[in-house]
């Protein structure tokens, strides 16, 4: 992705970028996607029964990165108390999908694809919003 | 919107609905296409450069209220930690955009109505995050 | 929802409405949670693997919705080639949708609601395509 | 991203990866974000009045690009003419996106990179709908 690229030349930004901000940013669309997928790849598998709550976080955990990831890419005026929810937020969305993901990660290879990336954003989430107090 | 009507169908449902969920719901959507047709809005204005908060602020509530939508329309397993986090996330958001939409209400007809939008979704928000722990 | 009312504030509308548009974005954010509940609903159905292919196009449909409801909503400058193009495939995704939950209306009453959801937004979106012309 | 490592592990797909359509989802959360963030760029730049199209614009496309994004990256049962609207509807914003983008790019240096991005992610979608005939 190329986010620190173009934020970079917003003219607030004046090339003082926040790193966690922007590796946050990319770590959400990665997961957005990944979870779009794994929820995807649960519904065919034999045993959709019993993936049913994966889907389900699967689903919520992708629409919150994606909410996230454009939230978190905005640099005009200032939105710093929602964007510190939203992050908190988005990393219990990524910690509950991927407790789950885990679960299923020994049978299904996406699953544990999906662990590791909804880890990683989750992550970049608490990074990105305990940098904030000095950004 | 039928999300009363459809969620009544959802088989773990059984015509048990949480009022408080739907309303906030229709509210979500209805406030996201408000806040989206208002960025658009001030971006034509004369004083659009006095706007550039509104329009930041718009542009993230209209984000977090698609996914706050979305997330609570599922009904599929459970997911309330999430749940919970998002709501308080998106009344944050509405809050937000609501008090700067006022201070441009006078003059700008269309912050007057997406404030009154965000209002109305701010306190669907905290009904809906205020219910769950009968439902 | 209030699409027409915050959309006839916009300084370049100016009370000029296209009313087959507003009601377009009016169906297709009404689409939109449709379609998500219906997949969210025929997931936990017993027979969910006679509903893979509908839970498929109820998560497209309702992807498309959002975009078409989005861009249907801007009046600022023009993009009307898009405008047609987007109106189009929107158009595409309800009928398939509305196909694919007719199959399953007799059984399930929520893919009986979301055929009819889908089949209102076709036409609200055919209407708004034919409605460019003169706008 | 990961969307061809998770994408390869779907049940129906078996290792039969389309490269084209994984290039054309990487490129539409790529652009997503970048036309997120070149329209709030424009927003804080002096000549705001001049860059209203390109945000508008702007905005559209990346609505557009995810919508696409999501569409792509199914792979349960099947919805290929829905698929290759998007893909026509997604290449038409990302054009017209670029060309608006392409006139500020020699003042503006976000509406360059957006510009690149923009086409990087037609020539995807035009390969990604070209092919779909052999996959």
């Amino acid at each position: 992705m190329h986010a620190q690229q173009i934020i970079s030349t917003h003219p607030d930004v004046k090339g003082q970028i926040n790193d966690a901000l922007i590796r946050c940013i990319e770590e959400c669309y990665d997961c957005a996607q990944t979870c779009i997928s794994c929820a995807d790849a649960c519904l065919v598998e034999e045993n959709v029964t019993e993936l049913r709550q994966c889907i389900r976080l699967n689903l919520d955990c992708g629409d919150v990165c994606l909410a996230t990831g454009a939230t978190s890419t905005r640099r005009t005026g200032s939105n710093e108390e929602l964007l510190r929810s939203m992050l908190d937020t988005c990393a219990v969305a990524c910690r509950l999908c991927a407790e789950e993901c885990e679960k299923h990660a020994p049978r299904q290879e996406h699953c544990r694809i999906c662990a590791e990336a909804c880890r990683r954003c989750e992550q970049a989430c608490q990074d990105a919003a305990g940098s904030f107090a000095t950004h």
